[in-house]
């Protein structure tokens, strides 16, 4: 992928669009962060995406990591790559001033790791953790652990991990078992096995961080009797913590990032955050990594249309309707509409995804707290939506783009494969895409009736809607109303129906970012006809192949809903 | 996969609800082979393809094709398998007895062929075109090829290959450069080269019949210009033909099957069939190539649900709703939805495809020439629909299952993330789904104004439908008319909806295999609960999640009809 190639669009409709420039200086920390600063960082991270971290991509890959002895390996040009992007101060884009980062807007630092992820999702694993532990140690760890851990993390020069997953213990974290127990100077012995730890051990970085989810003695169970403990690699000493990789895991794809089986023997750890509180320390950050998530996303599937469309516009075969000729097989109305139905997906999962950075900031920084919570709000309810939205179009819209190829899309010459491989893993991480549709329909819809959501719809930020898109909202609102009733007599309902509702959200939120990117559209009059097919051919795309979506998902939610209904005739009346 | 674990399920879908052998028996090539011994047949084939393929899965994508200096060493235990295989008749399961065949009905060797798919689909390349190059040989070669290598291509005693796809001409046949140039012995010189040549080269036979598509000297450009030729590996006096494997392809899967560069450098051959002609020899035998693809679809989906569901049996997360502790995840709705589909589009399309297979039958040895006209249309029509809904579920439902392991999905070990990257070449191979869409809707449907189609709904066999599924069958041929009207004045219009159109034949069509299952099925007095829910689950789940996209397939068809008949008014109404 090329960065540079996705700028003048990313401009637009964080200008034009969203106007974001305006909306973070009204926040104090960002007062000073006009539009033209914040282009010049865009188009230096784009300069440095393409030249320094695009061109390991299939090396990456074909090479993979290599796990000797305890010790791995990851593929050659990563360090120097790594070395060079935290020495340009990239990591620490949006951390604090005073713990040596650059105070910038979040948003700034989610276009950089969309575009990380769409040119190297394997590499761009490395870092995708170290904001999230900067915010976790700032925000829970002791002065000391900050003294000794909080510039290093937040500036990159040592990287994080997030061990959470046990052999027995994924989606469930309430069943780790790893122990950590506490010492008379201060520290913690740490004893367990983790899994699936991503950077778990590499050649990036001289020391690695580790915040791992453990047990304390006589803790209770369940996931309230988990705490957290940093643990890392190197001990303040300079002697090797026991801390061991114990093998990589040969995976579909991501062959750049090592997926660790880590063992700790009773390595040195000390506490972050309170006893039995680990779960609220990480999950402090679980929004902006479920959003980043997200925009890997975009990422990869920019990534995947950037090359499918490059091949259709040489690669000819066969006449389309009308042509004399043999065609370019862009002009074929098949391939058309895969490529331009992925366009609706990028752009309008761009809007979404930049304006909920923008709420992270808000929710954060806004000195207004009604404003706080209608940010929080947005982001407790559309974080889940995005980071299963995008990451399922992702694997299934770069499995499309890969058909714009045939035959020769099966193959690893073109490296559209491998995005298709890489992708996949982002609908399982940070909470599998079915956990996300609980978590959204469960744990915040149906948990307050629903209105969280209406209250979201109705004030949905620009002009008045068509009829239609107000439609629509009012339906979504009208079932989860009728899906709340019903999950009364019927609880397993919501669990059977969680992925159609999230999929009508999606929908509904994406035609409001549409919305937003037509009335930000130049009049025909004013600007050349390739500037306004520009977002006018993908604005169809979404109105004819993308949105008839939601009227399937609320017709299955309906006939599932009836059923429960119907089954149920005593307790439903009741309710 | 094990074969086994499907066998009393195709038996009653052959014997009860298809009632198959008598059928097959109403057709005089097969009126001695009655149930018992089809039943036979299949045991000992579940028995071959358990014991002898299904072990080298994972070692075949392991281990993979080794190209060296123009040899290719397929994986271990491949060349001994496939020796057994033919040695024992199965590659001849339905050639004719003077061809040295066993002469039973196509439907049995479909069985087969699902199995060793699903058993492992990168070792079934190998004898995939077996049988095809056997018809090709059979109905076009002159006496003296048939004589050399009839029998062995029927036997598989040598393996044979298609060589079609060139460089520049991919699904464009027309395109194709190799040469061939008549000598006066009667053979030609044939030049040129190919790729995608699915065991070009291998170690598992002594010789292979390469069926190439070349151009006569002075040749009309375009499609009926090609000539087919057959070139052998090694020549009848024992020496080595000028073939030569240049490379194997790195493939995203499939790495059990070597996917060969071939260059034939003044190489010997042999015209089968007419000059000029080629592309009918070829032709004659597509239905099957794409309905045993179709079959691939099933094993491949079936593979992946057997290693779901054995998964979900045995690993706790998290509790279910109403559990009182930690649930196996086959009790969790999310997980039990992905399984259920997946039985729906593995039943109800095993019925449209063993129903198909017996069509081909029926096509060619009926008596009664409407009858075999009436098996004709259902192959033309139904073929395309099964091989790419079929195999898009193959890797759709796949990844769905994947998601069931969650994080182990995606590592190599549970070997679920090979069936989903074996399965996405059958999206592309033997014709795109893209063009097995337009073959369906512009060469097929439209080519007689819909009149094939209309007839084929309304005469399906079995008792009337319900009164929802006859409303569909009618909005769908409705909708074919309009189409049809509306092209007259839009070309482009069938080429952008003809991807909607296959899925809502798919889905009518499915909707009458699942109405012809519950026919069958056994009324739950008269059955253990266990045997009625094997059907009643899936019936269920078809209705209730994969039947509702008929209606946002026919949404989108109507939208996109209406926008032709709008932006065209004078052509639409003059039409």
């Amino acid at each position: 992928m090329q960065a540079r190639q996705t700028l003048a669009d990313i401009q637009h409709l964080l200008t034009t669009v969203l106007k974001a420039p305006a909306r973070w200086q009204g926040l104090a920390p960002f007062a000073d962060t006009d539009g033209d600063l914040a282009a010049q960082v865009l188009d230096e991270a784009a300069k440095f995406v393409d030249s320094a971290i695009a061109p390991l991509q299939r090396s990456g890959d074909e090479e993979g990591c290599r796990f000797d002895a305890g010790r791995v390996h990851t593929p050659a040009g990563f360090r120097d790559a790594y070395q060079a992007f935290w020495q340009a101060g990239w990591p620490s884009l949006s951390c604090a001033p005073d713990d040596g980062g650059q105070g910038l807007p979040a948003v700034l630092e989610c276009v950089l790791f969309e575009w990380l992820a769409g040119a190297n999702h394997g590499w761009t694993m490395a870092p995708g953790l170290l904001h999230g532990a900067y915010e976790c140690i700032k925000h829970h760890a002791s002065d000391e652990l900050k003294a000794q851990y909080l510039e290093k993390v937040a500036t990159g020069e040592w990287l994080a991990t997030m061990c959470l997953t046990e052999a027995h213990a994924g989606s469930d974290l309430g069943m780790v078992r790893t122990r950590g127990v506490p010492q008379p100077d201060g520290s913690a012995r740490v004893n367990g096995s983790k899994i699936f730890i991503s950077g778990g051990e590499h050649d990036l970085t001289d020391n690695i961080v580790h915040l791992v989810l453990a047990r304390l003695p006589d803790a209770p169970a369940g996931p309230k009797g988990l705490s957290l403990f940093l643990v890392p690699k190197v001990l303040p000493d300079a002697s090797r913590n026991a801390v061991v990789c114990e093998r990589i895991e040969e995976k579909m794809g991501l062959h750049g990032s090592p997926t660790c089986v880590m063992r700790f023997d009773d390595a040195t750890g000390w506490l972050v955050g309170e006893p039995n509180k680990g779960l609220n320390a990480m999950f402090v950050m679980m929004n902006a990594a479920r959003l980043h998530v997200g925009l890997q996303g975009i990422g990869l599937l920019e990534a995947a249309w950037q090359k499918a469309s490059a091949y259709a516009a040489e690669r000819r075969q066969m006449r389309a309707p009308g042509a004399k000729d043999t065609s370019l097989i862009q002009d074929h109305p098949a391939i058309r509409r895969i490529l331009h139905t992925q366009r609706a997906w990028i752009d309008g999962g761009r809007v979404l995804a930049y304006h909920t950075a923008l709420q992270l900031d808000v929710a954060k920084h806004s000195a207004d707290a009604g404003e706080r919570a209608a940010a929080q709000r947005w982001c407790a309810l559309v974080t889940p939506v995005l980071k299963a939205a995008l990451t399922d179009q992702a694997f299934h819209g770069a499995s499309a783009c890969l058909q714009v190829f045939g035959g020769h899309g099966y193959v690893r010459e073109w490296g559209i494969e491998q995005i298709v491989r890489d992708a996949r893993v982002a609908m399982i991480y940070e909470g599998t895409n079915e956990i996300q549709a609980i978590d959204l329909l469960v744990r915040k819809v149906l948990a307050d009736g629903g209105q969280g959501l209406a209250t979201l719809l109705t004030t949905l930020p620009g002009a008045a809607p068509s009829a239609a898109a107000s439609a629509r909202r009012h339906a979504l609102v009208e079932i989860t109303q009728t899906l709340a009733i019903a999950a009364q007599s019927d609880p397993e309902l919501p669990y059977w129906v969680a992925d159609d509702y999230l999929r009508a959200v999606a929908l509904v939120l994406l035609e409001w970012a549409w919305a937003q990117i037509g009335a930000a559209r130049p009049h025909r009059a004013e600007q050349s006809t390739a500037a306004t097919d520009r977002w006018t051919t993908p604005t169809q795309a979404f109105a004819q192949w993308v949105l008839p979506e939601f009227d399937l998902r609320t017709a299955i939610l309906r006939q599932r809903i009836a059923q429960a209904f119907e089954f149920r005739p005593q307790e439903a009346v009741s309710a």
